[in-house]
């Protein structure tokens, strides 16, 4: 399975600004939340990039991207009308094509030598079918992300065939519908904001879209959920963590997981135990 | 004295999009680092305020500064001449007046109820002069600002009368030209980026950038230097901490200081334990 495009969806309106914020990475380089992401894509050997953005923010996206600018396609999404509606914007620059989908609100960090993103690419080539990252999570944190039902592939600790997918479900859907073997009481695996998707998902969204209302909001997992009944569709965990900067304080914590795994991380440690003795007095420098 | 305008400089060409990152407040509110310094400025009582920016900044900005746009008159640098020129360029707003001043790469945190902008401006209406807020500062952290020489006010543990002003001395011509008394060895005293400054500091900028040639980058150091030959200047230890949002991890260290002197401390001290139980081997929600 060729995968050589990547879509990144970053039209959220609550969310201008976010791929524009700056963080220091493991390497201690200053760079984008964008050009994150960026790097993540082509540490998968991917660099057909297409981001889908709100009217107006092409510029100040194509500035944050930095040097990485060039690699970029810009599609705008007309009308604030979700997340699938989002990532269906880049129907065109898909085609036929089986693609790399990330969150634009999401960073990423991998404990292993191969970034997320590149080992769900390998997965999605030997699988040869659409792969969505997922990470076990914790019953009450289920309001804030899509969950998925399915079971463990035989001799596979990380590997699992999809039957349904759920955005956001109660704790009581998701007992009924998504508990699985293998996994902690109490735990569901909600997907991660990074997916290998065929071309078949495109065609999904589109349905979705015309028997929605023009103002209705179209979020992607019912799609993965029809996904999921038309081809092999499996979730895999990955060796990493997603930070979801969209949320109050990400933007700290996922720069603090990436100092404190970095080169810099002494360097962190000593300010943070400064900044500790000097609280709550305040401090001083 | 009456204090009823301030200049923040924004048109340091290396901070395009420093004053657009978002922190999360001690109150725990989610604000952009230019709602943040207006924030200090309003809370001195002082609801005049002119930004200067570089060319094409403006419209970001305004968008940076949410609800407290309307207060904001923007002027902008025509040639990236140097943080005098950038001051210079608020001439016409300032008229007569004297001014708050507040450079646009630095957050405060107050160890008291008093802001920062307030503890200087209510010193430099009582005073009736120009009063520059200071922080002793080590020998080796020189290289990174402007140094006053002078003598403390008799009777005050926080008031030096400014005899000169150095921009980023050796560590040699500081010893010569800054050691005070009263000051532990090897600490100096620096600018704070928060100055209260009559409007005589204009005419002094003025024959400075007449002096300089059109390339050369005008510093407001040595307009501070003429500023305290001609008139009473003080300066002022305020009871607070300035942090560099412009240095690396500068925002991240912002960020701690605010939210571990905030309401959400507690909130991120378990964060933090968390983040660290989970290093080096990595994080998992």
């Amino acid at each position: 399975m060729r995968i050589t495009k990547a879509v990144v969806t970053a039209a959220k309106p609550t969310q201008h600004s976010l791929p524009l914020q700056r963080l220091v990475d493991r390497e201690g380089l200053e760079k984008s939340a964008l050009e994150l992401i960026i790097g993540e894509i082509v540490s998968a050997g991917i660099d057909q990039i297409c981001v889908v953005v709100l009217e107006g923010d092409e510029e100040r996206f194509r500035r944050a991207a930095g040097d990485l600018a060039e690699r970029l396609v810009f599609v705008k999404q007309a009308q604030p009308r979700g997340y699938g509606d989002a990532l269906y914007g880049a129907k065109d620059f898909v085609g036929d094509e089986t693609f790399l989908h990330l969150v634009g609100d999401h960073l990423y960090l991998s404990r292993t030598e191969q970034s997320c993103a590149r080992q769900l690419v390998e997965v999605a080539r030997t699988e040869n079918c659409s792969v969505s990252a997922v990470q076990q999570t914790r019953e009450n944190r289920l309001p804030y992300f899509g969950a998925i039902g399915g079971r463990r592939l035989p001799q596979s600790s990380r590997l699992y065939e999809v039957t349904t997918v759920l955005e956001k479900p109660t704790p009581t859907l998701a007992e009924q519908e998504l508990v699985m073997a293998g996994l902690r009481t109490g735990y569901y695996l909600c997907v991660f904001g990074m997916h290998v998707l065929t071309p078949v998902i495109m065609d999904l969204l589109r349905e979705q879209l015309e028997r929605a209302s023009a103002t209705d909001k179209v979020p992607l997992s019912p799609a993965l959920a029809q996904l999921a009944k038309r081809e092999r569709y499996l979730a895999m965990e990955l060796e990493g963590t997603r930070y979801d900067i969209g949320v109050k304080y990400g933007l700290l914590i996922a720069q603090l997981a990436h100092c404190l795994s970095g080169r810099d991380r002494d360097l962190i440690l000593t300010e943070l135990v400064q900044l500790l003795a000097d609280q709550p007095q305040g401090t001083r420098s």
